[in-house]
């Protein structure tokens, strides 16, 4: 049964300040009953409402007795005539509307009191428990009411549609858990003491579980879900919200569940993948040394075996090759510690080993030892710590043995022979680090330029004279130079990583996971210094609002500022990339014919070069410019040409009987340029075929215009090396600087419309110059 | 009387732990009563000697009793023994030193016990109270005991005689600074808190202020030292340390006592210097307001004369119009409040006024509302706040009237006519502050290349083989590539400030002021960003280690990140110097012939060009591509060009009757290429003409080598564009790739010491990587 609206209730000032925010509410809601008692709580605490006012605005709390037609007719109409004289101007939220009607026609002294911040605080606070966005607002209200600028005019329908493609198949995931991550509980703060600050996130980890998000990485014999995708888009959504949460979700889940499931067999799956799912066994991944942090392989920490006992004595020879930056060190029970096995005397390389850390009651095992790492740039909802093992005895069956394993008469065995082939071949199963991450740095990059991009949309500054209105500073060139290009580049890595998420649930063949491994190591690299780089070009966009801690910026970039170091610091990582295109491009020849095929590919390189020398390299007509295939061509010719003058000195130094080591070393700032080329023409590629797969119209027309800044921006940040190798020359570098400027004024009206497809709530956006008026 | 070696000791461990460090600091040190006492203490708590040890010890914490010769050659030897089968890797520091030769040869067990970080960190507290520092080991101890690595061998004369023409003629000031912030007292360390905090920076400025350090800049009539040039000089020192604390005296001394100078007359000067100085008075600068940063002009809080009571009514007109970020807002007793004059209901433009905040007993003043910005991303030892004033009524003496006033009958007078001029001559009062924060860029840059690039040089990681050691990471060209420019930049930035400071001390006329405005708005914004740039860059170049607070960069990159936004907004600030370039140039024509001017101009380019084409821009030999002339000519070039480009650009708007402003937009991006050309032109020519007036020798050698890097670097930064324009081809460019990582390869076995040069003491640098093993 509906209340019909019998009352003919008096329009007071307390009831209309909520009541826009019902209106929307009403139109959209669905509450629990924890969230009634919630919201009725909040509203008896209001303290500008009178016993009346009071009464009447709980009636309408009970969701089995929601108001009926009459009802909203009444409460719409007393909106519309309220608002009619209203100078539109700033009105950006239900509560800056409802404290607008509310006051109007009262006596100056209790304007004071009604504008306070506490009241338009605890009017949102009602807000946000309801469920109500002021981007659903725009939808419902009547008349354009709030977000009446023309500038702040956000296209919902056409932001919504694109967002269907970013979210893609996973879009129910995705709203599902953001919806939980909005809720209160999740809130981000800023805790300043990190013991403090690390219980809340252990306990918020513990919900997530409870809610069933921490299991889909694993088989549903062992109680997870089998949705290894599902898993990496939790992870890429977990980012919008408190990084400590999403890299503590990683550490026990990817790293110390991972390592077990990747590395570990059935004795192990069955004892522990179920506990650690519950959170009911913590873990920590102690792989890093502190003398050893890239180069893995000379890990010094020991696993002997001891014939006798059969069991491993774990040891840490000295301080410095005590692990260190452990996640979850100060909380776990126990830690997958890589070190090197060794029988009889000898080594046979890094493995794995379950090590129990803590009792359950919490006190360190014997032998163990345990550091803080202490205060860091960020993350500090994360126990990082350092661990020393010494004379710690483990049985047999803590070595993670997939990949080799110490049988019954003692001796190791192993299905791979090459020590080598072994170690990367283990390293290669905890590839998803490399995803994860690189993907988080994506979704920082989208806070960071909704953020910037929505209040450099409302944000004035300066005038063409004292007369006239105030830029908006989206409006000026620098600040689009700033911005647009920064926002092309995330688009385009958000496809690039939703597609490499499908390879690697797709394709698990050694074959295709050695492909997934070079693309995730060189889209980490990129996408985490992306990320570095939008978040501090987004502060400054905000200038000083930007360096309040109130608008986010503060933690995102030190949360993310690791990113580029960890899970793989990014140097290392591109010559990884790099390493890995040159034994393809040698492989794809017999050998023999090395020598053969880098003198007809030099002549090819020379006679297409003149081939382009009188078409191509000054074709400046704006449809070539803007022709995917010319981009294409260009970033492919690029790539082809830097892997092909690599090899070639390579070989050089190899005939001149350099070191390998030496000739590497000459050609690492070369390799490094390779590597950004390939991942460069890796996005725009994926990019371009995502494009082509979607239905005409605004949505694919905008993702289009995406591209082009995407691929002209690019190709201008190498102008020097095209002019340099004749492949354009200087009227067609230009052109495409005029080109890029066009491109500004195009994406200029749809800017905040193409951030807004980000689809980031805004209790996730947490930044109050966006939040507020 | 000097004790003589009569008691023939027995070096016992305890001895021998501290004996290195007592050789050196007997060597070196005086020391006052006071500190004496602090070492006694802190002999008496070390809980790891024995009674004898302890007593033998003491015996040489007296200054009156200095070890004689005999003792010295006693511990001499001792040392020296002991030393001699050690492996001396890693020896990097007296206290590792002692702590080695002290448990040679005693059990494992007490090992561990000698090996606790806390033993060590107990000898570093004593050798840090001896005032001394490790470099000093390695010109003291006999054989090469400490710094005995190739790699980390720092040519400690070399870095002196560099360091003197750095600090030049402010070496004592800098000197005595610098032991005053090594003090305990000042010792850098993390408080979270930020009421604590600031209450810390209060008390240290309060401490810079009883030792005279807050009065370099005022005349001394007023209590000051009439030295300005030292004032900035302290800032650039300061900036070492505590950037909370440089900013609070920047905002006390330099914005409120700076406006109180320079915008004041003798009333304002007699009544308010003195105790500014003293501290006895605290000020803010209430500039800014939330609605309008960077555009003062448009400031919305009023100022309006009352003629009946001779006062002025200061008025908040509405919430954003409130001042914002200001600095010292919750500890300061007054306000230098920036409002537009309003007299008669007609504006005069903004004035600055001195507004009481709160009563000599911390009270805030009636209409005064104060607020805290809350915690910030770095800076969080500063009190910045919030202000609004309703209604405060101040007498007619609070404005501050040096460039104009209210006369006797109540008219506005002023000796300069113009409002935009008098306007921009109030600014111009103030450039200091931005001169200050763009040096102080540069030491922050100097504090993270100095803690990278000894870590760099210590740092292990890969290697040609399991065999081989691992290589050096400041030996990989990845590595060179990231530092070594950056260190260059450093150094040119570095004198192109120090002249900048001499310019602003020595010509105080008004053409010479604004020629300063215009450079220090520049290097402001590139010094500013460079600093930005370079502590990310150095941040991951240190790896995890970087990412922990204990290793600086936390602080250092937090406090420092508002300096490309303060003080004036980078980007605002380059336009302002293309519009400083654009005016000079057109000036220095005749107005008349303006149009044949630019086109003389234009067919000079196009003819120089083509004298260019068939020599200069092939011309790849070492000699050419090292000549400081060719660096500057290809420096000068694009300035020029970009500056007559712009005028032509500007020039056809007018002529196609663009609106100016919309044709100001138009070439925005074009006016910032000139900006930066600008500065970057201005940096170079400065570094060469400083290095000109240097003898020769090593140092000069080492500058040359700073400044080719610094040259080429800059060029091949910019390739796009000289290949774009013709100034080079493809060949040429390449050359200078070549000779970049030739460059490199010269500066690799330098790089420590070109760091050690900047002289920031282990103290401030404060970094644990770069100060223990």
């Amino acid at each position: 049964m509906s209340s019909s609206a019998k009352t003919h209730p008096q329009f007071t000032p307390g009831i209309l300040s909520l009541l826009p925010t019902f209106y929307v509410g009403w139109s959209d809601s669905i509450l629990s009953p924890g969230e009634i008692v919630f919201i009725q709580n909040l509203i008896k605490d209001l303290d500008f409402l009178t016993e009346e006012e009071r009464t009447y605005l709980l009636t309408y709390t009970d969701p089995k007795n929601p108001p009926g037609p009459d009802v909203f007719r009444q409460w719409k109409r007393a909106i519309t005539e309220h608002a009619q004289s209203l100078t539109k101007e700033d009105i950006s939220s239900l509560e800056a509307l409802g404290l607008q009607i509310a006051t109007k026609g009262i006596g100056y002294n209790n304007q004071e009191y009604w504008k306070s911040p506490k009241t338009k605080a605890a009017i949102r606070e009602i807000r946000k428990a309801l469920g109500v966005q002021n981007r659903d607002a725009a939808r419902i209200l009547p008349g354009d009411l709030v977000q009446t600028n023309p500038e702040t005019q956000i296209d919902y329908a056409l932001a919504e549609d694109i967002q269907t493609h970013l979210d893609d198949k996973h879009a129910d995931l995705i709203n599902r858990l953001k919806k939980l991550l909005r809720d209160p509980y999740f809130s981000l703060k800023t805790i300043r003491n990190k013991e403090e600050y690390r219980q809340v996130v252990l306990n918020q980890l513990q919900t997530l579980a409870d809610q069933g998000y921490t299991s889909y990485a694993f088989p549903k014999e062992y109680g997870g879900k089998d949705e290894v995708e599902k898993n990496l888009v939790i992870f890429e959504t977990l980012a919008f919200q408190d990084l400590s949460l999403t890299v503590k979700y990683g550490v026990q889940l990817g790293l110390f569940g991972g390592a077990i499931m990747g590395l570990g067999t059935e004795k192990h799956h069955s004892q522990y993948i179920n506990r650690l799912i519950d959170m009911d066994l913590l873990g920590c991944f102690a792989m890093t040394e502190t003398n050893h942090g890239s180069n893995v392989r000379g890990l010094e920490t020991t696993a002997t075996y001891n014939h006798e006992t059969e069991s491993f004595i774990i040891q840490t020879p000295h301080e410095k090759a005590g692990k260190e930056y452990i996640g979850n060190a100060l909380h776990c029970e126990m830690a997958v510690v890589f070190a090197q096995l060794i029988i009889d005397g000898a080594s046979k390389g890094v493995h794995a080993f379950v090590v129990p850390v803590r009792n359950n009651e919490g006190q360190l095992m014997p032998g163990v030892r345990v550091e803080d790492c202490g205060y860091k740039m960020g993350l500090n909802g994360v126990d990082n710590g350092r661990l020393w093992f010494d004379n710690v005895s483990i049985p047999k069956d803590g070595l993670l043995d997939k990949y080799g394993t110490v049988d019954s008469t003692g001796n190791y065995v192993s299905s791979i022979q090459s020590d080598a082939k072994r170690f990367f071949t283990m390293l290669g199963a905890l590839v998803m680090g490399r995803v994860c991450v690189g993907m988080a740095g994506v979704s920082c990059s989208k806070t960071a330029l909704s953020i910037a991009i929505k209040y450099g949309d409302k944000r004035r500054q300066f005038g063409a004279n004292d007369a006239s209105p105030e830029t908006i500073i989206l409006d000026y060139p620098t600040h689009q130079e700033k911005l647009f290009p920064l926002l092309a580049k995330t688009y385009a890595y958000h496809f690039a990583f939703r597609k490499l998420f499908e390879d690697y649930a797709e394709d698990t063949s050694e074959e295709g996971r050695r492909k997934v491994e070079t693309k995730a190591a060189g889209l980490k690299a990129m996408a985490t210094w992306h990320a570095t780089n939008t978040i501090q070009v987004s502060r400054e966009a905000c200038g000083g609002k930007g360096y309040l801690s109130e608008n986010r910026f503060t933690d995102l970039k030190a949360d993310s500022d690791i990113f580029t170091t960890f899970e793989g610091d990014n140097t290392v990582l591109l010559q990884l990339v790099a390493k890995g295109l040159l034994t393809e491009f040698k492989k794809s020849f017999h050998d023999s014919g090395f020598t053969a095929v880098m003198k007809y590919l030099g002549s090819k390189f020379a006679q297409r070069f003149s081939e382009y020398n009188f078409t191509y390299t000054r074709n400046t007509s704006i449809t070539h410019l803007r022709d995917r295939a010319f981009h294409l061509e260009a970033f492919k010719y690029r790539e082809k040409k830097l892997l092909y003058t690599v090899a070639s000195r390579m070989q050089d130094f190899t005939k001149k009987r350099v070191d390998t080591y030496e000739a590497y070393l000459k050609c690492q700032l070369h390799l490094l340029e390779l590597a950004k080329a390939y991942i460069e023409r890796l996005a725009l590629r994926n990019f371009a075929s995502k494009i082509n797969s979607m239905e005409e119209g605004r949505s694919k027309d905008l993702m289009n215009l995406m591209a082009d800044l995407y691929a002209v921006h690019t190709i201008l940040d190498n102008k020097g090396w095209y002019l340099e190798n004749d492949y354009m020359d200087g009227s067609k570098t230009k052109a495409l600087r005029r080109l890029k400027q066009k491109l500004y004024q195009e994406i200029r009206p749809q800017a905040t419309t193409l951030v807004e497809a980000f689809g980031i709530p805004e209790e996730l956006l947490n930044a109050r110059i966006v939040l507020y008026n």
